[in-house]
């Protein structure tokens, strides 16, 4: 193939099989991620268009609906759990706080409706299983955007076709100044157990390389080891203001990841094997570009796709896949059972930490 | 200061004192590092030269000898124990298989000289003990290469002066594949515990990011918690072909290091702090360019200082250092309890592997 065939190819949507369609979501939880990323996701996708704004508050439900022209019901938490103006929607993009992902997962199941249910899938590896459970005649997709990202399916076909030979270790982080970058204080809840599960910074960060190299491998995590600090009086009652630990995949291939809710704003992502390496840099920070690079030997092909200016965002992608499947009625990945998997891989790393053992994901 | 002053001043010798005065270096172990490394090094010195070599061989040494001016006298190792032709030279350079140091080094304090001992230093923590205390009456300083690196040290300058905010992780690979790197069949010590100590992949490359972040941060390693692996029979006799695993520094600071003896040729170094991140990448990896980036917010600086044209290599400007501290009678810094102070680290990381625990260094 000659390497302009390859660029040009290189953001085509290698899943896209719908001609037509329009999947009408629901936007569940009305914080900074669904109207700064989301619902613009969605005003650019080809297949989906935003048709209810769901939130705690009346007021901005009703302000949200007023602002999009698409949006032709503001419902709040019970309302749309009552089953209220049911039929203007087809599907629930559910980005509340992780403790409450389950109750709306039930109430789509309810209602029969699919779901796409942001990352980490619950507060706690036994209220994920039973959101699963109450999924399983529903369409329940977890919404890991890198999946749909270019760049990551790029580097997965990559590795699958030997590019690196056998892959050896996987190097990753994701940081950011969560106090700046979450600024409405409603969002404060990733600092509470309650309402987060687990922790703050691997539940929301390190969950990014973790199921990106899952997803880039093809192999489950199966142990890990941790170390987790926190310090500003923030993050009090939370292990994980930073973190940095190791997980091992059933490849064999063992990962050392850094994540922080508390620092300069940056992700890498790279998988080094036998007879290469893989990076995309930056990679996990939503609007900025990213570079994938191959280096084998002493050779190196840098690739910057343009995909952010085609794309608008992964959100795009990630709304797009999920109607492809939906509209379709074709079995979905990631599914409910992927990011469940996530749970207890989240569980052992939080064990970890806490114990000082290396902990096996059961 | 105007950024092309800065630039012009990067690799400035910040520790060069002397003015002139010639070291007269002995060669301990001709392998590849020495010959193809060390030995040119010293040739572009300013303050060091070869004047004796020392091999098992004695047909190798005077070959060695002979093709090199300077050098006077080629010995074998009984020899220079026996304090053979000991006016020939003033210094050891100690580049033999780990297990073999302490008895240089020894011979080094019966005859008076002074000693740039290769890191690790010693196989175990009980032989580097014993050969700290042997040379309780010589200069000794540890061959950390990268604390003479100057992109290290203006690395190290920015994260004092505040650049980054305060540190809060640390991410750093090196890997390579050592059955091609290491060509010669005598360097195969590096696979047998009885050479190398406590394994193979981090002893010779997971030190350099281990001793790099205590250099730059200023902060001794305290725990770690490790993942290793070998699958090529090569490696049958050590635990570490492959491995990930985590640091944490006396400031807290934790840090996610991945080595391999069987992967693509890399080495990166990052330290993340609350306001910016550091990063020297490649590193680590001897005659490559290496930049330096400093981005703090959404800004950013690359220096590519041309270092490498300008210096040769890092062991001229360790070589010369060394010289500058031995001429003028000046304490060492790496001197050989901070060598040992990384024996017991590492002895740490090796048991956090073995017993699946977060082992405290001690």
């Amino acid at each position: 193939m000659a390497i302009e065939d390859y660029l040009a190819e290189f953001t085509e949507r290698d899943w896209q099989e719908l001609d037509s369609g329009t999947l009408r979501v629901a936007m569940i939880g009305l914080g900074w991620w669904t109207m700064e990323e989301a619902m613009p996701a969605v005003e650019d996708s080809e297949f989906c268009e935003t048709t209810a704004v769901v939130s705690g508050s009346e007021d901005k439900a009703a302000r949200v609906r007023d602002e999009n022209e698409t949006v032709e019901v503001a419902l709040t938490y019970d309302e749309l759990i009552d089953g209220e103006a049911v039929d203007a929607y087809d599907a629930l993009y559910v980005c509340t706080p992780n403790a409450y992902h389950k109750e709306y997962v039930e109430a789509a199941a309810e209602h029969d409706k699919a779901v796409l249910c942001e990352k980490p899938l619950e507060a706690t590896v036994e209220r994920a299983e039973d959101l699963v459970a109450a999924a399983e005649d529903i369409p329940l997709m977890t919404a890991y955007r890198m999946q749909t990202d270019p760049d990551v399916r790029r580097m997965r076909e990559l590795i699958h076709e030997g590019a690196i030979g056998e892959p050896v270790a996987v190097e990753g982080h994701m940081t950011q100044t969560m106090l700046d970058v979450v600024s409405d204080d409603v969002d404060q809840w990733r600092v509470d157990p309650d309402k987060a599960g687990y922790g703050a910074t691997v539940m929301d960060l390190g969950i990014y390389p973790l199921n990106t190299a899952r997803f880039v491998l093809d192999a489950e995590p199966v142990a890990a080891t941790a170390m987790m600090r926190s310090e500003h009086q923030a993050f009090s009652k939370v292990p994980d203001e930073h973190a940095s630990f190791t997980v091992e995949y059933a490849d064999g291939t063992t990962a050392a990841y850094t994540a922080s809710q508390n620092a300069q704003l940056s992700g890498r992502f790279s998988v080094i094997g036998t007879e290469g390496e893989l990076t995309i840099d930056p990679i996990f920070l939503g609007q900025t570009p990213q570079t994938l690079t191959l280096r084998r030997g002493d050779r190196t092909v840098e690739i910057d796709s343009g995909r952010r200016d085609m794309m608008g965002s992964e959100m795009t992608e990630e709304f797009d896949y999920f109607a492809d499947r939906v509209l379709r009625e074709e079995p979905i990945g990631p599914d409910g059972q992927h990011g469940l998997d996530d749970m207890y891989a989240l569980k052992a790393i939080y064990d970890a930490a806490e114990t000082g053992e290396r902990v096996t994901v059961e």
